[in-house]
């Protein structure tokens, strides 16, 4: 390689319409590349307070154990599982797709004693079904997906979450994919434990987890009685140092968390539901588009995320190579499919910056042009 | 707080002489603000790949498993311990000021029965006395801080590495404050294990880990009994993603991976022996400078870091004042005393970017007016 052309000298610019992330504004460039200060400046301690004050707006609780941990989405889906279970606590998880199996893995990494309700993949949890397992016996925790990014479903969280406090349960929700691109109320849904990602419908570069916990879920982290196998995202080091104490743990990674301040400032300056329609108007001009181009759904209609399409690649088709011409071509990423989804779906997500008709009209006009020389 | 405004239009401007954040190159940040691309991209694939090639020339090691974990530099420090160490392992760590400390909460937690050897703050660790508790039986793994931040005192690693591989154990390093600043060599003294943080003497934003496994170290993770407990810093899963499957495990931080990139590139094309040089001699003419003004060390003569310099505050002198009047007035921020020596000594920073005669000048010049006025 060669050691002197800087990296800004040859970077490509893409439309990011797959799985995440997505573009982010030019205002949350400019504030991830603003000049450092200390993690302990009073400058920025006032940051890390109104980081969490918004971030409570838009995960819609009044939790006080709410803030960016410092990792990617999954090490917020660490974080929940790693405090509140212990070896041979009972969990429930619903899978229906590849972010519901490593809940799975991280809970029996854990020694939780895992049982799986499951549906297929580009199916939403069945909430019958559930409640007849939760009938059986008390559990500690369930876990479901809100947005499953991998299929493009939605599962129905708010029905969910009335069966799990029935049953005494914590309630623990992935809300990465749809945080700032469709409602999303903690509060009003009994969740206990909730995590996201910042690149998705936030518009902000990857790298920070939003969590939020209860205070029925940090009593629980509480009462535990081996301590929590990780000090990195222990629960209570990381509450002295985002709370009132202030006392040193990590360093916090201030130029992300100066991108999230920027990114949230914009979501709230937009509006919850004003961004949540735009997200809804952009997935049906696409649906519009790609019905079309006689293209068709893998999710189930009445399940779908607006944010991510999960769409079936054509009989014939070579679906690694459209993305291939989409990308070299013109600048467009799309995502492919995962796991028994593999070389039959293409992922097209419309998050945040990217949930516009105008972006929307870009990239039908490029998929109908390849589609249409391949057939 | 006013959604109106972007954060970039009230941010201050800091000279970092603390124990990090420090100063980052322009082209650094610019890097961080570059537009975004997936982290499949073939092209960030490709800036994976530099990353660890330019990571291996500076941690002077030829192990293939060396790349920077998506999190600051404890989580590196979380990833060698989490898939090292199973319940029951012995394990001894040198403790001599507060991130030796924080190894043994890492390593008690995951159920090692830890032995500490230690020395006071302000003084390196004994190796007679190590070789000795070496003697008594075999351990899995010694830890030690190369570069104590807490109290800018430099550990005998070389000397230390070649007693536990009499022993036999795994040589587990934090280079956390050393890496840039001064030699590392994990080749030529033997590391199986060294983690780093991004935002110290490499003068970048705080946010990645680079870390660094041995094949040794790699082999006794594959023979584990247990499952690693953490699944977001599993070796085997991030070899399969930052190795050649390339397999999805999470999202990269992609802002920080390009700015990490442009902060190693500007190390090497520097040169590693310039670099330390650069740092040996801003050292050098703080020394000068602090004893012209009368202050002393706290940290052993002949074992203190260039890079992190802990000063006795003097009889009489109010040391938050002394730092608060350095922020506010000068714009200058140096680290207070952390533990046992809290309030009694001042910790500068002379880190990366902030490794220049002129800049201790500065200092010298704020701190010389302060205290002055004080007496």
């Amino acid at each position: 390689m060669d050691l002197r052309s800087p990296l800004t000298s040859f970077l490509p610019k893409r439309l990011l319409l797959g799985p995440g992330p997505s573009n982010v504004a030019p205002s949350v460039l400019a504030a991830m590349a603003s000049p450092l200060v200390s993690h302990l400046d009073p400058f920025f301690l006032k940051i890390m307070e109104e980081v969490q004050q918004m971030l409570r707006k838009v995960f819609q609780t009044s939790h006080e154990m709410t803030f960016p941990a410092s990792g990617t989405g999954s090490a917020g889906m660490e974080f929940c599982f790693t405090n509140l279970i212990e070896p041979g606590d009972e969990v429930l998880i619903c899978v229906n797709g590849l972010f519901g199996e490593r809940m799975v893995d991280m809970a029996s990494r854990l020694g939780a004693i895992v049982r799986r309700i499951e549906a297929p993949w580009g199916q939403p949890i069945d909430p019958t079904e559930l409640e007849s397992v939760l009938r059986e016996r008390p559990f500690k925790l369930v876990a479901v997906v809100h947005a499953e990014t991998s299929t493009g479903v939605r599962n129905p969280v708010e029905t969910i979450g009335r069966l799990v406090h029935e049953n005494g349960a914590l309630f623990l929700v992935d809300t990465v994919t749809s945080l700032g691109g469709m409602e999303v109320n903690l509060d009003a849904w009994g969740v206990d434990a909730a995590f996201s990602g910042t690149q998705k419908c936030l518009s902000c570069p990857p790298g920070l987890a939003p969590v939020s916990l209860s205070p029925r879920a940090v009593e629980v982290a509480q009462n535990r009685k081996h301590p929590c196998p990780s000090w990195y995202l222990d629960l209570f080091l990381l509450r002295a140092y985002w709370g009132k104490e202030r006392a040193y743990h990590h360093t916090a990674p201030v130029s992300s968390i100066y991108g999230l301040h920027e990114a949230l400032r914009l979501v709230l300056e937009e509006g919850l539901p004003a961004r949540w329609e735009r997200h809804k108007q952009a997935h049906l001009r696409l649906c519009q588009g790609l019905e079309e181009l006689g293209l068709e759904f893998a999710s189930e209609k009445g399940h779908r995320l607006w944010q991510l399409n999960a769409v079936k690649v054509p009989e014939g088709v070579d679906e690694a190579n459209v993305r291939k011409v989409l990308l070299e071509r013109f600048g467009i990423e799309i995502g492919a499919g995962l796991g028994p989804l593999r070389g039959k779906i293409w992922r097209i997500g419309l998050m945040g910056e990217n949930a516009r008709i105008s972006v929307v009209e870009r990239l039908l006009e490029a998929l109908g042009e390849i589609l249409h020389k391949q057939s």
